[in-house]
């Protein structure tokens, strides 16, 4: 029980008004180990900075949020996105992250071309690739909810984004899972055994109803909504992962409330609906 | 082209506020040979009325919108949607509808069961089957978006419908294949080749950006979004649909619009993206 309560992770968004040092300082009374920081709360504060500050507090970096945005038609468009992830790739590995997040864009203005779309993503993650390796960063493609399809992410299961992750090696290349995208899977437990070795980010949170009115914060307090995070935690835990649980939340009621009050709700949330009755907490 | 452009019905959810017999006068004063109607619509008007009046305005009826709901926990409602299925067969029967399109129904309250939820779904047509084929009525099950997995059709893709479908005789049990549902689906291609025989209803709408604040009615007109619906057309011809095409729209400006104005627009809209170019129109 105790292991699985140390591996529970702040995903930065879920308090995200807060500074990269508030948030350390949320995690450290809130006893956290882990943070999922992002890239934006890391400038403004500054790389170094940030990448001492959070070896100073202790804290394990479970991923740095987030590469990608590599649907561009435009030559121009193509090349800073790629310069980005390269810039990306250092920040994560200056940080010690445990993975750069991927969301890897919608359609390009205008387009309907969704197989285009995800072509050029492969193609943009077969000259990332060797650049996270070199860099000993680990790319966590991120199946986004078919919600998001056309303005976030073209890549919409685990089975699809499998596809693209395994034709590099497992340390390299592999999936960020978050309940919120892909509970609604039916071939999500197949897909999830499948992942075995390549899930290098494991995020939750909840899907509500009725939707919040803007979809992008539209998830929900684990807990408050329909989905079966503890099966999930499971299914993950089966698959052998033993890394961290980052809580993600976009959600503007969220966003809105004491930091700290979210936090030790999150942290009351994960034991009650994860880890009490798993499976697999204790191992 | 004639024959596509005689292919075009409309769904009454789109002309919302309508009557059945004032739908029918917008689809002879817009020259269009087919309709899909509503339970409700029917009801208001009178089964046998209605069968009257869409047979006297020698209008094809695409389908009969809608059977389903079949996901409740609670032996009482399971056996009041029973009932209402079967009284929905019935009127399917009565209209000469090509197809009783089926949406499945979400987690009951309260429920994170969505295999459990799943399983009720399979045994319920088990069960409608035989009684839809004593009335010489299409099931149509129809996959719908995971934006409405929680509360509204637990059957998510394609492929999982058709697991289902193919289980009975390919014209006893089919799928509705809805643009709006399908068009993220990266086995899309695959699956709508699979569902050759068994697609029993074809529907078009655009997905809009940002989307309306209310996702029941966060469906676009078709040109207005992300969805190349002609690729789609295309793909359901190629796989040997040669019926109807509804239109069928849930947002609140077209409801709010003029009948006709919006049935014009839905005219043009189907034959500038959907016919022209097409592959398959003049087929």
């Amino acid at each position: 029980m105790i292991d699985a309560l140390r591996r529970l992770s702040l995903n930065q968004k879920t308090t995200n008004s807060l500074t990269l040092p508030e948030a350390v300082d949320v995690c450290r009374r809130a006893q956290l180990e882990s943070i999922g920081v992002w890239r934006e709360a890391v400038a403004d504060f500054g790389l170094e900075r940030s990448a001492r500050l959070l070896r100073d507090a202790g804290l394990r970096v479970s991923s740095l949020c987030r590469g990608g945005f590599l649907t561009a038609l435009d030559p121009d468009e193509a090349g800073a996105a790629f310069a980005d992830n390269v810039s990306a790739i250092r920040e994560a590995a200056e940080l010690g992250a445990q993975c750069l997040v991927m969301v890897v864009g919608g359609l390009p203005p205008g387009s309907k071309d969704l197989s285009g779309a995800r072509r050029r993503v492969s193609d943009a993650i077969d000259a990332l690739a060797p650049v996270a390796a070199e860099y000993g960063v680990r790319l966590a493609l991120e199946p986004m909810h078919p919600i998001f399809t056309a303005d976030r992410g073209v890549l919409a299961t685990l089975a699809q984004t499998l596809d693209i992750a395994e034709r590099y090696p497992a340390e390299q290349v592999g999936v960020a899972v978050d309940t919120f995208h892909v509970w609604w899977d039916p071939s999500l437990e197949a897909q999830i055994a499948r992942a075995r070795g390549r899930i290098f980010c494991f995020q939750i949170c909840d899907w509500i109803t009725p939707l919040p009115p803007d979809a992008l914060l539209s998830r929900g307090m684990v807990g408050d909504g329909h989905i079966d995070v503890r099966r999930i935690f499971d299914l993950v835990c089966q698959a052998g992962y033993d890394g961290d649980v980052e809580v993600e939340i976009f959600n503007a009621d969220v966003w809105a409330a004491n930091a700290d009050a979210v936090v030790a709700t999150m942290k009351a949330r994960y034991r009650e609906c994860v880890v009490e009755a798993s499976v697999c907490a204790s191992s």
